[in-house]
């Protein structure tokens, strides 16, 4: 019986920060990615694999609102969903192809994946997620004729499918482009097609899922889904997918090797192992940054306690394998 | 032990010619189709769907065009994964809030498809699949410095992914936007994710897959697979959809209710059930249009032929199940 895992690929993992993002480019980025995916596979492990999508989604947004005269913009719901196909795609692909060179007859599926949150949640009530480009005051003005709010006050008027997403805040206290458009991000609490996924992975396909953080959909009058101008952080979202395929490890592979304490201070220092209980203590004392490594040490505390996983990891890309085999990378376990 | 069938969507299903697309439009719109669908699911039938992208892909190519100075635009097959993984959770959504209110628990999902063509498929030497806006003679030329060929001869250039989607044919004889893009249409050979498909369909899900008629690629070098900047007909991939699935009936819907002989002539006259051979006679005498008709009828041809299908159905999207029982529609049987 093969160690079942959960491989969270960051969205720069696809796209560059340096990078246009074309197609070669991102195609070029994903064959890294997806050579440190085989080395598990090899290894025997069972392997789904979950992504970010902020470069593409902004990079399709930035399409939308250049061309939205002549074409309408989808919200972000169905940009996540286009994300996922096309990343998705990518990805699937660039594996078997590696496959296939390997003679190594395993199937490779993406399944286009809703994540359901709640229809309370407070992030509903005062959007945090900054998308798509920044902004200058002019730029923001005259989206606020078309019917954006800039800086608006908390409130539950974001609660309603129309109004979110067409919210504006300041984001940097000055600079010529201070603005940027906010969207709620609400915390994930299932994967909407976990039936489909756990029966593909059971029949021993290699599932790419939730990407982007999975397309958001709030659940009303008994069990209606709908869609909603938002997105779920990545790492929440692929947590909840380690649960519905019950992963014994949660691997986030990011940009950095460790997590660390005193992160970016002159006394820092990697954390190379830590107990839920330890990891809590820390993110209360602030050692974990609320836009970055916070949701990543929340997503694989909620691992461990809530899937009973056996543990969580946050590693570089380029030292997956050392780090599942605890030489590096940081390690949460129960 | 359920029938199984393959339920082919018109692109103008999802997207009406008059509509812009926005995504209530396109939510309402497969509402009704939805609704035609749930009428086969409370029958018994194990529903397999795929579905046209044509107004989809052509919105987005029209986005990465006006956008393209600040984002690189993405190629045909990468444009088709989005648009599966689009129209996929439209409606995937649609059709599980549809189960959730009749409290039948089946699961839905979408799975990115690609489909296999051969390298050596006679569309690669000369192109035939028009796509995107119709171009003035002057759009043409601009499109021509930045790599464009304008009315190229037949050749083999058009193989390399490079070279492909970078073709302007006139296409109209006359008025003032007579050229368009095209690129090969390649006919469909296999479904790449049979394995995943069929896997999920046995276990009882309904599968959404090879949307837009797949990401078409190719196989080289025993098995490597490359996506290719080109589109496959959506009816014939449908197709190879039904034969991945092992359907017994293959429903091609669309927006006529019946195949005619002299389509258009005054004496046109309905097909209300046809055999192969009859079929293909009517193909060869040319009573149905090579655009149009002409593949969906070909496709219906193939199931019988090499899916060796129980029968072929062309219906309005309006009066599927009436055709399943033969009372409308056209069949085809062997």
């Amino acid at each position: 019986m093969s160690k079942r895992i959960v491989v969270a690929l960051g969205g720069n993992a696809i796209k560059k920060r340096e990078e246009r993002g074309t197609c070669e480019e991102q195609f070029r980025n994903i064959e890294t990615a997806c050579n440190v995916i085989m080395k598990l596979i090899k290894e025997g492990y069972n392997v789904v694999i979950t992504h970010g999508n902020g470069p593409q989604s902004g990079n399709l947004m930035i399409q939308q609102e250049m061309a939205k005269k002549k074409v309408p913009p989808m919200p972000m719901d169905v940009v996540g969903a286009m994300t996922q196909g096309q990343i998705g795609y990518m990805i699937q692909q660039t594996l078997q192809n590696m496959l296939t060179r390997e003679k190594m007859n395993i199937p490779v599926a993406t399944v286009i994946t809703q994540v359901v949150v709640s229809k309370d949640d407070p992030d509903f009530e005062d959007p945090s997620k900054p998308v798509g480009e920044y902004l200058s005051e002019e730029e923001a003005k005259k989206l606020e004729k078309e019917g954006y709010i800039i800086n608006p006050p908390p409130g539950k008027m974001y609660k309603e499918k129309k109004m979110a997403g067409h919210v504006i805040k300041r984001v940097k206290p000055n600079g010529e482009r201070p603005f940027r458009r906010v969207v709620p991000s609400p915390d994930p609490i299932r994967i909407a097609e976990t039936e489909a996924i756990r029966s593909l992975v059971d029949s021993g396909t290699i599932v790419i899922a939730s990407g982007g953080g999975g397309i958001p959909v709030m659940e009303k009058d008994g069990g209606i889904l709908l869609g909603l101008n938002g997105v779920i952080d990545k790492d929440k979202a692929g947590e909840r997918l380690a649960e519905a395929v019950n992963a014994e490890i949660f691997l986030i592979l990011t940009d950095i090797e460790y997590v660390y304490l005193n992160y970016g201070k002159e006394n820092q220092k990697p954390i190379l192992k830590m107990s839920v209980a330890e990891a809590k203590k820390y993110l209360e004392e602030g050692h974990f940054l609320a836009g970055s490594m916070g949701p990543k040490i929340l997503a694989c505390i909620r691992f461990i306690e809530e899937a009973k996983g056996k543990k969580a990891i946050v590693a570089s890309l380029e030292k997956a394998k050392e780090a599942i085999d605890g030489k590096t990378g940081t390690t949460i376990v129960p």
